[in-house]
């Protein structure tokens, strides 16, 4: 089924007149009453002022709608300005076009009633709380033109990631970027409670903006029988007066003082739908929890709210507001600036309109040389970012890397030769303040949260990214990562959004190699959630080494409109593949690595070695090892899986392979011992469909790790080479009980390897430094020039 | 592999002189140093502090450890008050014992390096960070005598969830709950940056604490040349000045005050790593980020760094702390507090010893009346809280209710006939603050981290609750879950830790029924994030009606050490299922439902119905009513799954089914067209291994859903009943292309349906009235007593 169109319907449904020419009849009111009013008087306002002053200042601006719920004030606001006609030219500036636009309203086929990507403007549809100013403060980075007018929902403000996001402002640089001015609506309730932040008095309320680095501009208004148009005064006034204030730092800013200011804020304290009936059935209604919603929820039938309704609209005045033809007047469609100006409009609203691509150094001149198989060593994200030092030189104002504190403990710390980590918090000196400046292409906080947050806002408008974290704690953004997803989905199937660039994830402090930190810091899950996803917006990749890694991410950064998830290791490892190797492997995004098996030419192998990520694949091949040593005579086949996709359905997701070329890699009747990252039960969901899918075997993680070496990690889970070998055995029939002495030998291996793990605190050096044989025969030096000790192996 | 022992090892490796008798040598520091510094010494100074002051006031105490990887202090800590020895009998007072408790330390087979579950006294690893405050305060809830002291790091203040943490102030009751005593530990670096906080000058930083309601005491040490002596005089005569503050406000509650105090709380700031080498290799590290992790790492191969090494622990004098067999010195002993007044062995600290069954009212008492199969429609939710309500009567200071904003939006309205939501923010009038009161059972602050938090601290000290949340935010906390879940798991292996009331989820806004908010408020993928975690922890409950509901609860209540995830919707809905055919259905976990089918007895049937949710369920029985009136012939069953579970082999999840019952039920060969309420990926899974797999043919959410009805909501991912019926006839052989007239029928059925919807903006009557056919003949009525309209019915 289509997803999405503009209802019709019966030209006899209602409402059947929106203009509210006569008075209201149950055939005016939809059977379904569905949104939020609670939140709308108050968003409709700030956008009404805002509309004033820039026009004023011809200053562009976007709106993000904290209380994204309140989507009516926000497609109202874009419908008066004429955006909306323009981008849904069904939705005409005429009586019809009203009824439509009111009519398609959180109806069947219609639009969301929240500030959803359908609502032109929009960056942030709010439908769950907790990221408006992370997601402004992103849109700002590199934007120093630009102002964006965030209004926080007072429940919004009882987030965690909203909580910490007011800090945003220690890390934006009054000159290089563009200004936040942040709008706490406090409206005083949420659902069915009080907020917090309008129950603390206004001492505590302003010192607690203070603490958060702002200065606070408290505005009241709707409690007492002050005129509207005295309202509108005070506002205006206090609004030019506050873009007088950001107007003066960023000319200082200007002038070169780039140090940090107290950036206004405004606290906008109204009653939670202002301008409702104050009592509906003798409960208070406006000022309180009971307007969140629908207030009158069931005035189609029942006659005495119909009334209330009716006059609570009239009381608008439309007859003053819309012409004869229903086209609204021309004082209120004056009001709105014009073009790029309204903030409906802007293109930041819909930032594939300014998407260039990134200028990328060829990455093949980066790769390292692999003059075997396992012929040298690296820790791949360090490779990795001697290239992102040259796209961040070559790109210097639209590429940023985020990641909460950990950008040189995964190794990226290459980039601090080109750049720095921006800060604008107090200095100390440069004995500890490495790294550290005003302007800079890393952002560190320690806030998962702000960092996916961050780097949204910041892909939203047209620009690129990547996020550096923990691949445990990554979890931490689930949530947002679903949102995210689900707007790249929608927005997909709407014309006039442009594609943005991907959301690109780099774990590579990942579930295998947390000595350090043990159990807590294990959860390969990520992944398994992301592929809950439309299969369109996400891509797993699980580069094996560095070549594989350079590869992988110069296709993440060229592409758009997906969620690429990359997991690799930051520890030493060996390299497998040489660039054009590395190239031609990514391409395929899986493949048989011929010299790591012993197959015949002509023939079916009697097992294939199947690996996806790093530390599965060195076992694999150690395994491969055993096995060419052990039972020279068996035809084993190892292939190596980058691209996670490639495992699925063709018709499930569009890497898919083939079901023919899946059954030519993984035959359809062999065993499959396959090797991999995370929980072992993807690959089987993956591989539902495949002919041979109930030969694979998965060995992955299997919640069983403790203080422990790397080594007895991966024997902790099964996932081991000794493991993987009696997996070959159990498994390929003609093996059987003729290999006992060889299964005896490997669990005896793991017990030895274990016990000497437990007396001397490390691996067995037999083990730790295995090495592929054709670099053991080469006598190749496989050392490394790894980063060691203090600060940089901090994790 | 046995996961856990203590570690032996050979008696000649190191440390062989934990005393520090002789230099250092090399042997005597381990291959592999792992852990964290930087925290340590001023967690070790706190925990001294706090030792004198409880001893001298009697004053039970647990001690909270924001940064948890500062284990090595807490242990030591342990050790040092004998908590350590009693519960580790191997980890004796002398040499040997020290030598042990070191090398143990983030050693293969022995403790990890972060304040884990294995750490006496611990309810909090810290190994994510974030949740220190909000654990301190849900101990805090129903312990009116405990202090809860709690290190902050100023790392971890920077995540959003601490940052909205200290706003648990406006929750608790000065009279009737703990005190949590919140310590920032400012000593100014993370891994590799400069913390935030540090960084923005003492008013700013004072002006916060004020801001979230605390009276903030500042203590700055360890940057001059002051004498320890002097350091400790002062912070001693802190702390008591602190602790008096304390007793004022206590003893001032308990004279009948109970308005919000402004709590007070300590800013420490000192070095990090605070006694350690100033610099080393000429590079900054006390008193920086560089002290963070290992400061010596390389020490075993770097003589140079082995003389700092040596140096620096000489520092300590262990000659005067230590006496000839190695045992603290009397002096240092005698610090701790005796008993259970240690904060190390304080009961609370190991809640399963505080643990009471509940007094749990009868449920069968609160169940609906079922007359015949959809003989009646209900709230599901609602009538559990009817149940809860005495629940919480019968248990007035053991068991919370924990919910953002959603307890009466999910139906638990009932609830509040016997209690409030407590809140010690101010008050307005009683017009608008319904059901709000200082102390009483529903915690709601719209934070899920805070929820899940405080349920997390509660539970952990020995009481019992629910969490109820929106189905698709409750990914929000994925990652605390996932902290819980592997913190249940560890537990469940030492001995001396008891258990402790599992964490119950009622997740009762779900995917199918977002009418007021669409696609940002549908994902039922939490249920998948869930089932990665140990089978041992993890239990799913899906009940399709009111008296299954309250069955499953019940037993939820009643259960230790899981994590208990309940998925049904507050929406009306029919009952299927007697009080005595629902507690027989949620025993089984799954079953027949013989009175839904049309099964010959004594022969196999032609295909299964399976269904899993409240909506599927209905869909399901609808398409079996279709069926039934289609094509009677047709031998149709219809099997309901309550605990999911069950689906998963006996092998792999203690409640599932053995093979042979499996395979009667769903028999091996038959077609399995399955409802989910979730991703249709994970009854794949669940029946992987089942005979009879490749027949099970799924369907559920498929990330399809906007602004829509019910039903289209259901029919945009093909899990309406008119497309059940299709997907029968395509999959029972024997229909085929006989059925092609009722397929058709089909088809238009569900044209018909979603195009009456976009006209009329509801669910066609035929489709939405529809109800089980026993009920329609019993001409039963089935209207509900719903919740509509303002405040009740808010989302």
């Amino acid at each position: 089924m289509a997803r999405r169109e503009l209802p019709l319907g019966r030209p006899d449904l209602p409402p059947v007149q929106p203009l509210l020419r006569t008075t209201l009849s149950k055939d005016d009111v939809k059977p379904r009453l569905l949104g939020h009013w609670g939140t709308t008087p108050g968003l409709t306002f700030l956008y009404a002022h805002l509309n004033r002053a820039i026009a004023e200042r011809s200053q562009p601006t976007i709106y993000v709608t904290g209380p994204g719920h309140g989507g009516p004030g926000l497609v109202a606001a874009a419908y008066l300005d004429r955006t909306y006609s323009e981008v849904y030219p069904d939705i005409t500036e005429d009586a019809e076009g009203v009824k439509r636009l009111f009519r398609q309203f959180s109806f069947p086929g219609g639009i969301p009633s929240h500030v959803a990507p359908e609502t032109p403007g929009s960056i942030h549809e709010g439908g769950e709380l907790g990221y408006a100013l992370s997601h402004a403060y992103g849109a700002a980075f590199d934007n120093p033109d630009l102002l964006v007018a965030t209004v926080v929902g007072d429940g919004e403000a009882e987030t965690g990631p909203l909580a910490t996001s007011w800090h945003s402002n220690k890390f934006v640089n009054p000159a290089r970027d563009g200004v936040v001015l942040p709008i706490l609506h406090l409206n005083g309730y949420k659902i069915a409670n009080p907020t917090v932040l309008a129950r603390i008095g206004d001492d505590e309320l302003e010192a607690l903006m203070v603490g958060y680095g702002h200065k606070p501009h408290v505005f009241v208004a709707g409690f007492d029988d002050e005129s509207h148009e005295d309202v509108h005064a005070r506002f205006a006034a206090l609004l030019d007066e506050v873009l007088d204030e950001i107007a003066d730092i960023k000319a200082k800013a200007a002038d070169g003082d780039e140090s940090r200011p107290m950036w206004p804020m405004i606290v906008f304290r109204t009653p939670k739908g202002w301008t409702g009936p104050d009592y509906i059935d003798g409960k208070k209604t406006t000022g309180s929890w009971r307007a969140h919603q629908v207030p009158l929820a069931n005035a189609r039938d029942t006659p005495e709210h119909l009334e209330v309704l009716h006059s609570w609209l009239a009381s608008y005045k439309p007859e003053e507001l819309f012409d004869e033809d229903g086209k609204a007047a021309d004082d209120i469609r004056g009001l709105a600036p014009e073009g790029q100006l309204r903030m409906s409009d802007n293109p930041n609203g819909n930032g594939g309109l300014l998407l260039k691509d990134l200028r990328l150094p060829d990455f093949r001149d980066y790769g390292v040389d692999v003059p075997v198989p396992g012929g040298s060593i690296s820790e791949a994200p360090k490779i990795l970012g001697t290239w992102l030092t040259d796209v961040i030189r070559q790109n210097p104002d639209n590429f940023r890397i985020f990641g909460p504190d950990e950008t040189a403990s995964n190794r990226l710390q290459a980039v601090f030769e080109e750049t720095d980590k921006q800060w604008n918090a107090d200095f100390v000196g440069p004995e500890v303040d490495e790294h550290l400046a005003r302007a800079g292409r890393v952002m560190e906080m320690l806030s998962e949260h702000q960092c996916q947050g961050w780097l949204e806002g910041y892909l939203l408008t047209g620009r690129h990214g990547l996020f550096n974290c923990y691949e445990a704690f990554i979890h931490i953004i689930d949530s947002m990562f679903n949102q995210h997803a689900k707007w790249l989905k929608v927005t997909d199937d709407i014309p006039w959004r442009r594609p943005i660039a991907s959301l690109n994830y780099l774990l590579s402090s990942h579930v295998w190699r947390q000595d350090h930190n043990g159990f807590s810091h294990q959860d390969p899950g990520f992944i398994d959630h992301v592929v809950n996803k439309k299969a369109e917006i996400v891509r797993v990749y699980l580069p094996p080494d560095a070549n594989t890694l350079l590869s992988t991410y110069d296709h993440c950064l060229r592409s758009r409109q997906y969620v690429n998830v990359v997991v690799t290791g930051k520890q030493p490892a060996p390299n497998f593949l040489t660039m054009d190797q590395a190239v031609a492997h990514c391409t395929r995004g899986l493949g048989i690595w011929d010299w790591a098996g012993t197959e015949v030419e002509g023939e079916e192998p009697d097992v294939v070695l199947g690996c996806a990520g790093d530390v599965p694949t060195l076992e694999a091949l150690a395994a491969a090892d055993i096995l060419r040593r052990e039972i020279p005579e068996l035809k084993v086949r190892l292939v190596n899986v980058v691209d996670l996709m490639r495992m699925q359905d063709e018709k499930e997701h569009p890497h898919g392979l083939s079901d023919k070329d899946f059954d030519t890699i993984f035959t359809k009747t062999k065993p499959v011992i396959f090797a991999y990252h995370g929980y072992p039960w993807l690959i089987h969901r993956l591989t539902y469909r495949r002919n041979g899918h109930a030969n694979i075997h998965v060995r992955g993680y299997k919640e069983e790790g403790t203080t422990t070496t790397p080594f007895d990690m991966v024997m902790l889970n099964d996932l081991d080479r000794f493991h993987l070998v009696i997996d070959v055995i159990d498994r390929v029939p003609s093996l059987g009980t003729s290999r006992a002495g060889l299964r005896q030998r490997m669990v005896d291996a793991r017990l030895d390897a274990r016990e000497y793990t437990r007396a001397h605190g490390d691996d067995l050096p037999a083990v730790r430094d295995w090495v592929w044989p054709a670099a053991a025969e080469a006598g190749l030096d496989t050392e490394v020039d790894a980063t060691v000790a203090t600060g940089g192996d901090n994790e």
